[in-house]
Order: C-alpha cells, then structure tokens, then sequence
C-alpha cells in the first residue's frame, strides 16, 4: 500500500488552497526586541518583529530571564517527572499560588500549554457535571472547541458576543439543567472584548458557571494584569479563568484558576494534565518574575496601549484598511489569501519586516487580514517605516487605499 | 444550582477508592542528584529520589545546564508565539534536524509534550488515511490511546506484546485496508519490550504502517542513545518513530520522526500543533545538548545498566518480590492499593525516601507495585539504604518477604 500518497495528497491540497504554510526560521536576540535574525534561505539577515505574542517583550525582562538562569544553575533543566511521580518541584508549587493570587482564586493549576489547559480543562470539568450543556462562543479558540468535542457534552453556540442569543440558549435550555458557558475575554483575531459583565449577570440568572479564557488579556488589562475580568471588575463572578505564561508573560505553560474543589477535581482526573510531564523549575520561576513585576509594574502596560493607539492612528492616516479594535490587537484587512501571503513575502524579504498572513482556517475566507502586535518596545521610527512599507506593498499588490479601503470592508 | 457538589462528589469518590493523590513538594539540587530537599508539611527535609524518568540525570549535566542558562542569556526565555506566527526559533529549527538524524529519518517534528505528540500526531496522521484500521496494544499509554479515540478511525486492541493476535488482527483486515500498528517499545510499568522485529515482519507482510513509542528508551538503548529500534537494528522498518525529550534527555517536550510528507502533513493538519506556543529556545538548546552528548558517550548508558542489575540483584537478595524485567525499570511488587500508598508514606517519612505508590489507573487493580527506576548516579551506598528500608516497610505492613514473596506474585 502506498502510505506516502495519502500525505502527499493531503499536501497538495493545501497547495491547491494557497494554505500551505513555511515558517520563518528567527532569532530573537534577548535586549534588541523586536529586532530579530532570520535565517532566511539566502543566509541570516536583520528583521524586525511585528506578530509576536510576546506582547510586553517580558520574555527579555532582565528579571524574567535572571530567574530562568538562576534557577536553571540551581535546580537543573527539566522536572523528571508527572507531576505525581517526582515532577512537583518547589517553584511549580510556588507559581501555582502566585496564579491563585493574581486572579483571587482559591486554587489554581498549571498545564504544559494554554492548548492543553483549555483541551483537557473543559473536557475534565463538563464530564463530571451530569448531563452538561456547553454554550459556547461562535468564535472561541481551537482548543476550547477541541475541550467542548472531547467533553461529549452536548454543545450550542451563541452568536458572537450577542447576549441576546446567549440569553435565548439559556432560556431554552431550562433552570435545571447544569450550564457551562465558554468565551473568551479578548478574541485575538478581531482583537474585540466579551461583554463580560453582561454574561456574568446572565450566568447567576440562569444558573450557569463561566469558563473564561483570557490568554490574550493577562499580563495586559487590569490594575495588577489580572486581566480583562479584573479590568471590568467582574473577576470574581467568574468561576474560572484559563490563563497563559506563553504570550504577555513571556514564557511556557497554561492554566486554570478558580475554587479548591473545581481545581483539584481538574488535577485528580484529568488525562492530559494526569499523563504528563510537569513544565521545568526555570520556566515556573522566570514566569512567576514576569506576573510578579506586572502585578506592580504599570508601565509595560501603559507604553503597549500607547503604542497600539500610535500604530492605528498613522496605518490609518496613511489610508491603510485598519480594522476598529479597542485592544492592542491592529488587524489590517486584506480580504485575499494570495495577496495576504504575497504582501508578507514582499514585507519581509523587501523592508525587513516580519507579518504572518492571517488567512482561512485561522479567519473565515474572505477576511484574510495582517495582524500587527505592536509591543512597548516598537518605536516611533519603526511604526513610521512600518506605514511607509504597507503602503508601498499595498501599491504594489493594487489593494485599496484610502477611502477605498474601508469600502474593501 | 450547586456545581460544587458534582466536584466534590468527584473527590469524594476518588478518596472512598484511595486514589486521592497528594503530590511531594521538591527541589532537586544540579549536582546533586539523586539528593532533593522535600518541602514537607512540617518543613524541609533531605530525600533521595528513586523514581524520577530523568533517567540518566541528564537535568543536571553541565552540558545541558549550560546550553539552557547560555540561550535563555542571549536570546531570552519564551518563543512568543505559535510555530507559524513568530514561534519558530533557531534553536527549534537545530532540535528538529538533531532529532531526525538521530532516527536516520528524513524530518522530526517536535511538539509541547510527549503526550501531546501521540495524542495530536496519532489522530491527525490517521485521519488523512481513508478508512485506515488502527491496531493497538493492550497496554499503549494514555496519550496513544487519546490519540487514537480522537482520530475516530475503527481501532482493536492486540494482547499485549502478543505477535500472534496481530497477526491474526491483521489478517482479518485483509490487505486492502490502510492500517496502523500503534505499539510502544518499552513499557514503562513492567519494563518489557516489544518483539520489534517479529512487528515489522508483520507491518511488511500484511501492509500495514508502524507507529512506535520510544519515550521509555531513547537516550537509554542503542548505540547513539536512539532507542530500542536502534539496538535492535530495526529503525529503517518503523515508520513513525515517537519520543521524548523529557525523560532520558532530561528537559521537555515530545516528537515524531519519520518520511519528509508523513511528518509535513502532520505539522500542516494537526490543531495540537499548529495552535499552541512553540518551546523555548533555551529548552531546544538543552535538548539539543543532551542528544549531542548522548550520541557519542556511553558513559551514562552503562552505567545505568549496571546500577539497574545491582537494584534488582540487591533487593531479590534480600527477599522483596522484585518482578522480572529486561530494562532498567525495577518494579517491586505490593498488590494492594492502600499498602501500597503506605509503604511509600513510611520510605519517605522515616527513611527520606522518595517513590511513589503505582496504583490504579496506572496499572490494574491487584497489581499495584512501587517502581523504581536506578539513575547512574544512585551508588552502591543508597542502594543498600534502599534494601534496608524496604524489607523493614515489607516487615512493618505484613507484607510477603522471601521465598511467599514470589508466590505473592
């Protein structure tokens, strides 16, 4: 039987599709952020970033990647083990109750990625409620639908951030029935916020729990980076939050927070937590640094909104098609899967600047986009050359500019 | 509605069963190793650790240390983003083609856990193979048989390490159907290994593919440390090979290597891949290092071995039901669940013993055992300590010693 053709055809069709995805191979350099090598195929060459996750650029914190290295030296570099079988090590336990404390939760738990607390999570959690209904956002992450399918629960999902329909779904589905609604606080994509007050006020009329996703909002919102619940307030009528050390923390690893007993029903059944190898004590301490100083450390937070505001305000005095977000998150609209992928070839090998295309299945067809992420440390020369290069790629790939282009939306 | 009655029942019924685990605070000290600092309820204590998958302390070698301290320094702690958007790194890209030369295979993909690697790399490889058959043994991890029930495909299970029910198996699924032979090398519980080569002849024979994981034996067997298909000459046969770089090459993370379209195919399909945090640069340079120095010493390897063969000799000698492996995994029979979590309660308390109770679901009710696994640097002096506390546990719990001990069995 010829295997290798099954997977051969299944590239092609992605070939086919224009989805074929190559990745650039980079070198961030640790105190030159958002600078960056890439090892392009014509040998390394200067870029600069502007798609990281790495938000706040802790990941090159002097304190986050001192504790790393301090704690590397000191304890070794994995943990050996699951975490019942030798891999509970010192600064896990303590990065735990740093996590509880950060959102004032009883209890929280740490997986190997946001992925996977999210996948096994929800999955966990909903099989030991009888007879869960899951209503979930028409735009949640990948690994919540994931967590939704596993569970085996059954499932509706609400329109988009419409309570209205939520409401509707919650109404049908009866007071007695147990309910679990997922969303997230900041959906990366589009980079528009939950209306998370709205949800809560529903959830305690209909008698439902809240699973709330914030991996884009921790570190980011809030007085202590909390997060979009702390932001609005409404943080303790969650019953839990998924969080992330991998984006505005800078490092590795996921989480869950909420109430002892929902926490450890988590830790004593869950596969994907159960089976695995816990995350290493350097990676639990250098993330426990970063929530550490952004718990007191507003700075970070100001600068990145102040940069994000800055990088709208010229991409769409330029003409350029900037999508309206409140967020850090600037989406600028393509709306064509070749021209996405062209114009971030032309950008990186021509200006030096790394976008990713944003094209179908990550946004539906026809809502192809570039997705920019500015960071504190982006600054005026660079969002200036940034502007300068989009228009001329925009020339270049005729895609509307200027009035034209919010028509193109 | 009271959602925490449904947790709390969950709990409840774990503690009714004695499953309820409690997880042993620890520090692990670089240098030290097998020494840990206990973080007890009434405050630090000294341990030895005997059941760390850190199997050849590799967490502590300098080499590996210092590539980790080296690169969090220069290029600084988190990759900031998926593989496709900003997350592929230098140091990721090096790992991957590390991993595949090691295999002799034409490309590796590397994936957050091992865990993840089987249970992503499994569903999306079978997925992509109409009405492909998959055939499972027995006793394959949790993570292999998630992989298996999320691919939807038909599965059947072979008895355990049982050539002649797959070949039966295979048999009844005729010729012209896709199928799989998902199987592990070495069994992490009993510590057996799979007749490698008869499953080849088989896969050949009857046209099925092979998927094998070797996360219990790379590092550990075979001439560069490349697992038990490289020891038994057979790894040109197997066409997935699956690993992981957080056991013997003491770090984190999992793979797969295998053809440049099977492992393309996977890196372009699978969701617990494609949208989650790349690994940090310093944990690829750290595993990188410590396949490097693998590869070429067999220092570590020997000496392994030899402190397995004086673990089993020392502890047979003094009359403890030692059940027979092949491999450096020593499992001591106990058969009773609570004994079981006992035993490991006084070696820890009044010994500084650290293993931890193998109960159900780990392994099958009646079978509970303590598994010790030897590194190279636990010396004749510890072993001895080991002996001792065990046969006085064995005489405090009127547990069989001697020549009732094998009848035990």
């Amino acid at each position: 039987m010829n295997y290798e053709k099954f997977f051969g055809d299944a590239l092609d069709r992605l070939h086919d599709e224009r989805r074929y995805r190559v990745f650039a191979d980079l070198e961030r350099v640790a105190g030159r952020f958002p600078h960056a090598v890439w090892h392009s195929p014509a040998g390394p060459r200067d870029v600069v970033i502007w798609c990281s996750n790495d938000y706040l650029g802790m990941g090159q914190h002097p304190k986050v990647v001192g504790a790393m290295v301090e704690t590397a030296t000191r304890l070794g570099t994995g943990a050996g083990g699951t975490r019942n079988i030798a891999g509970t090590h010192h600064p896990l336990v303590q990065l735990e109750a740093e996590l509880a404390d950060l959102h004032g939760k009883e209890a929280a738990l740490l997986f190997t990625s946001g992925y996977v607390s999210n996948q096994t999570g929800i999955s966990t959690l909903t099989k030991l409620i009888p007879n869960c209904l899951i209503l979930s956002d028409a735009l949640n992450h990948n690994s919540m639908i994931e967590g939704i399918r596993q569970s085996g629960c059954e499932r509706v999902v609400w329109r988009h951030n419409d309570v209205a329909h939520l409401e509707e779904l919650l109404k049908t589905a009866g007071p007695d029935r147990p309910k679990l609604i997922a969303f997230e606080s900041l959906y990366s994509m589009d980079g528009d916020v939950a209306p998370m007050a709205k949800i809560c006020d529903l959830a305690e009329k209909y008698g439902a729990m809240t699973y709330c996703d914030e991996v884009h909002a921790v570190g980011m919102y809030g007085p202590r980076g909390a997060g979009i619940a702390e932001r609005d307030g409404v943080m303790h009528r969650i019953d839990i939050l998924e969080g992330t050390l991998a984006k505005a923390y800078g490092c590795l690893g996921g989480y869950i927070a909420g109430k002892s007993k929902v926490v450890d029903a988590v830790r004593s059944y869950a596969p994907g937590f159960i089976f695995t190898t816990a995350l290493p004590p350097a990676i639990c301490a250098a993330a426990t640094a970063a929530i550490k100083h952004l718990k007191t450390s507003s700075w970070e937070r100001e600068r990145h909104q102040d940069r994000a505001a800055r990088v709208k305000a010229i991409l769409s005095a330029a003409g350029l098609p900037v999508m309206p977000t409140d967020t850090h998150i600037v989406p600028v609209f393509v709306g064509d899967a070749e021209r996405c992928k062209k114009a971030c070839d032309i950008l990186i090998e021509e200006h030096g600047i790394y976008l990713q295309p944003i094209n179908y299945p990550t946004v539906a067809k026809g809502k192809e986009r570039l997705r920019i992420t500015p960071s504190p440390y982006h600054d005026d020369g660079l969002i200036d050359r940034l502007a300068e290069a989009l228009v001329m790629v925009w020339e270049q790939l005729d895609l509307p500019l200027g009035a034209k282009s919010m028509a193109a939306e």
